[in-house]
């Protein structure tokens, strides 16, 4: 990677530092191989064969993904993916079944539609593609809704040519609060996971993988009952959400935008150049698009799409125009999908880093 | 362009019916002219060569950008071009003075810093650039408080080499209720206009460049006194926010995001492969972050990263897995950013639409 000086970087630009990634990255492995389970991240929050790489090295058992552009970029550094998204139309079931023969490759689905269109391009194309069946364990989004639907596509896919059942699927992303108040929630999920297992084995299947848990569950995912791995994403670079619920903290903020003050006109504000289109408009209850990393109390009060207004009402500090500052983002996967670089920072070095897996073209199988 | 099959078009993709878009660019060239000001379009809505040649073509008289990027691409179509945002830093300034030398360039700032690094940049590259003082008439997010204020940066601007005052830039973004809610506010604006051409006049300045107006004031722009342009982008496509306005109807609406329905496992709702990265998870005050253009009454309830949920409780209307729908936006300037390429309609035939405007990039000027 060619050095580069960040003075001289225009902004917004999304930050990275490398050396808070090999940290994060090699927490999560480490908790996970202490519980004998896998971590297989979500690659959607930095789309970056670098950070991919990383992962891996730290001893991720392989990666998941939600596009196929992800999939076909992620192919050339693992063997093990798992497609976390039901592959609907032609376009996208030819670009699956291209993806390299010797990939062991699962997809999740919900649906006998989807399970059986798979099969048959996976069966054209002479390949087998493991099943996961996606159970809804209480976010309401996608997944079937009781065991004896898991057992049903189960069986489907055991009789399909193409395909072979492989484990079960699920995303308690209806958790969203801090780990001490998420026991009764966590609860129901175990009481459900239990149920699955006994339906599934009743009919003499088992289900090899069970891939599960989120990032506000992080450090918990060793009480889920018969999980074998982890996806966690965001917990690459965390953000003001992981913040918020307490499973990362300040110092293990890995990614931030660099912006820059642009005006001082309106007193008690300040505005940067980092907007909508650098950060995204996703809200939080508790108010605000972001906060300033160099400034917790300075909160990003509201957002165009190319300008960020800073909160100087709680802090004393004035900065002027042309200061840059890093903003933590409430959502950092979004974030860094509008960015089509990122500058990273590795000890005193900094390099471009390039998101490979970013877009969703072609747009024609 | 070459022709495409939508059939076989991979989704999500943004989705433009340039009938309507030609269509949009008329009735707004038309008013403005019917009222004679001019209309400087923002193409931030669209960023796309092909949009804003519609839009030169039915009479806008240059074009509006926020970044050098944008800038560099709408050059090569007009010679009238606003940087309705102040470049700060040396990598936008060399990027902004190397902008062709035949163009009639403005930049809109509100700061005596920003005014001295650009006439610095602009005189070290023997040109001229057209400032355009931004004062703030209620939004409170940038543009100077006052009209001596106004007064100080013209006769900063005259007093420099590289620069000359080219007249007053406002956007009266606080205003966002139906035409007949606007009446009070719009009357504090006018106050503020009124009052800052008698200190120009005072001063011995003429505001040449009146540049002002927004999409929810759209057809009120010919009440602004002394109002010279409007630079309206969104009107070119519209979205939710201009329906729930009352200043666009739905067969002025010429993007959608267009989507397929990848599950309906759970009871009530459907999933489509549309999420806040094709869409922008923009919220509103009234609920939701889209609905369908084919059933208005279906709410994308939530959004995920790759996962938009509809809320089938008011239609009867029952999606299967692989029926595609195309989704209305709240913000279309969003959503557009988010796409790499649009799927164009034009009577029976489609084709692909570069966004050349996208992106950034280069950080180093």
């Amino acid at each position: 990677m060619n050095p580069v000086d960040p003075a001289g970087i225009d902004t917004p630009i999304g930050y990275v530092d490398l050396e808070r990634v090999r940290a994060n990255a090699q927490r999560v492995a480490d908790y996970a191989a202490q519980h004998g389970i896998a971590w297989r991240p979500h690659i959607k929050t930095h789309k970056s064969l670098e950070v991919a790489r990383i992962q891996l090295e730290a001893g991720a058992r392989g990666l998941t993904v939600a596009t196929l552009r992800e999939a076909e970029v992620m192919a050339t550094l693992t063997n093990d993916l798992l497609l976390a998204y039901p592959p609907v139309g032609d376009a996208k079931l030819e670009r699956l079944v291209r993806l390299p023969m010797s990939l062991d490759l699962k997809v999740a689905l919900d649906s006998s539609d989807v399970l059986e269109s798979v099969a048959a391009a996976s069966a054209a194309a002479d390949r087998v593609i493991g099943i996961l069946v996606e159970q809804d364990v209480g976010l309401g989004r996608v997944g079937v809704q009781s065991s004896a639907e898991v057992v049903r596509l189960a069986s489907l896919a055991s009789s399909l040519d193409g395909v072979e059942f492989a484990g079960l699927m699920f995303y308690p992303g209806h958790i969203r609060v801090q780990e001490d108040e998420q026991t009764e929630a966590l609860a129901l999920v175990f009481e459900q996971l239990t149920d699955t297992y006994a339906a599934l084995e009743s009919a003499g299947f088992t289900a090899g993988i069970v891939s599960g848990g989120s990032t506000p569950t992080l450090w918990q995912s060793h009480a889920f009952p018969g999980l074998t791995e982890i996806r966690s994403g965001s917990c690459i670079f965390f953000d003001r959400e992981g913040l918020a619920l307490g499973v990362a903290s300040h110092d293990d903020l890995a990614y931030t935008v660099l912006a820059t003050v642009v005006s001082t006109a309106v007193p008690g504000h300040a505005v940067v150049d980092s907007g909508s289109k650098a950060l995204a408009k996703e809200s939080r209850g508790d108010g605000g698009f972001g906060v300033l990393f160099d400034h917790p109390g300075v909160l990003l009060e509201s957002l165009s799409e190319e300008h960020g207004v800073l909160d100087l009402s709680q802090t004393d500090w004035r900065p002027v125009i042309g200061e840059r500052v890093r903003i933590v983002p409430n959502h950092v996967c979004v974030s860094v999908n509008l960015q089509e670089a990122l500058l990273a920072k590795d000890r005193d070095a900094h390099s471009m880093l390039t998101l490979e897996g970013r877009g969703r073209g072609p747009w024609t199988g």
